[in-house]
């Protein structure tokens, strides 16, 4: 277990994810020299104090000089500027890899800065909570979490299979698909999720001032959850329904389809339609839990 | 603290809520009698085994003999028949109660049985989880939550504190307001965030067999908070909507408004407004916590 993973590993971008994989490394493989680049000199202070990596820089292509993984770690509005910036300074024999929830664009910002010789492994993941910043990690974070790796035509297998090896480490479970499949997977399972959310919330704090105040007073009745989910990083879901326009618009549409059945149930006061579809409902939340996901 | 607050309350319904109560009562009073009633044999044989009655029985007008409270805890498509029933056997001087998540409903369904000398005390303790029937109880469950209860024009002023008293013992924190605006209030935080919940889960388990599989798998991304919202009693929410129709529609018509405007900003790579929205609700997020609801 206490094997080294890397030589030398380049975090880009250390908020929640990457402080977190920061920690991870650091007990996972403590020989294993951490590098952490962000741009906000407030970030870097921020690890500094915790000591979760051993040298912090601003610029990307300094990070990377040596690295023998490259993690990319921001939102992924900043992927194609980055990656045009460490292109030139990624070691032959390296590994570049990065987080990020929406796998077609990923590929589309990293792959043209890839210089032969650099083995690229996207990946993802799929955990989090509604903190961001390099204090809100911890190691933990990633256990019993799906972890899913994209290997292109061009990514050598051995190379897929050192990273799969960190995160497995890390206690995810691994597993690998294509990045179209994986776009439709998590534009149901998270994007259409926090979408739903951040428009309940919006509905909620729109009304009338009487109404308003009261309802974060009576919040436990279930609209606290959506508030929770509705407090992801601002700017990593900005870019993911940018990114994931196609999917997660035909998510949307197909819920709107069921939204507008349930509506229409509600006014013509058919309860059998109701209480159908939420047995049925009840169902899949003891499917989660048997699956370890709760 | 341990000075009796009834000497015999009868519990029409034990679930979740009934359940809970009654701990809360053999905790904040102990000399309190409590009796349990239900239709199923299944549960007030539960309720034996749990010890958290000293009677059960199956015959509502036999519960509410000889208790000076009775809290109808039923789903709500109960109340009509439930209280035609104990009418006639309730005690002069005894105060009855409910726990519904709809109180225009409640107030139209019991009213009318209730004979003169009897206090009518509509209430509604905002609490509860996902789980069901008398094993899911616990005393815990109250405590920092809000108590609504709704004072009638014949409400008498002394049976009002009586059973605020008892909420309060619980650890809840109480308010008063009128049934409409109590609907509406409920319709926003609960019954909306309930609603989109059940779509949401349905729509995700609706999906062709391809993604259907691995919906569960990755749920860690959002969607498994929604598949805890939708394992929610399947009958008592039914009734929520149905009983709640107007204020619900409401709800959902301005939500499918503001869902719209977000699905066309994301058509059209309308960033700006999406991280906009973003910041706003995460600023919702933090209210929630500081109104210690989280």
């Amino acid at each position: 277990m206490s094997s080294k993973l890397f030589d030398r590993v380049a975090l880009i971008g250390i908020g929640l994810i990457g402080s977190s994989l920061a920690r991870a490394l650091r007990r996972d493989s403590p020989q294993t020299q951490i590098v952490a680049c962000a741009r906000r000199p407030e970030t870097l202070a921020a690890v500094r104090r915790l000591a979760i990596a051993d040298e912090t820089t601003d610029d990307p292509a300094e990070a990377v000089r040596g690295a023998d993984l490259v993690v990319v770690a921001t939102p992924i509005s900043a992927y194609a500027e980055i990656c045009r910036r460490i292109g030139p300074a990624l070691e032959p024999g390296a590994i570049l890899s990065d987080v990020g929830s929406v796998k077609e664009a990923a590929i589309r910002d990293l792959r043209p800065h890839i210089p032969p010789g650099v083995a690229f492994v996207p990946g993802h993941p799929v955990a989090g909570t509604e903190h961001s910043g390099p204090d809100s990690g911890f190691a933990e974070l990633f256990r019993d979490r799906w972890c899913i790796l994209i290997p292109l035509p061009e990514t050598p297998p051995e190379a897929l299979a050192r990273v799969a090896e960190m995160w497995e480490r890390a206690g995810m479970r691994l597993v690998t698909m294509d990045a179209a499949h994986h776009d439709r997977v998590l534009a149901v399972t998270s994007h259409l999720p926090h979408l739903i959310a951040y428009t309940i919330v919006g509905t909620a704090t729109d009304l009338e001032d009487s109404l308003k105040s009261e309802v974060i007073k009576f919040s436990a009745g279930g609209f606290r959850d959506f508030t929770r989910i509705a407090a992801s990083d601002p700017v990593m879901w900005r870019d993911i329904f940018l990114n994931n326009r196609e999917a997660v618009l035909e998510m949307l549409q197909r819920f709107s389809e069921d939204l507008t059945a349930l509506q229409r149930a509600i006014r013509w006061g058919e309860g059998d339609k109701l209480e159908e579809l939420f047995t049925r409902t009840r169902a899949v939340r003891r499917s989660v839990i048997e699956a370890k996901q709760a």
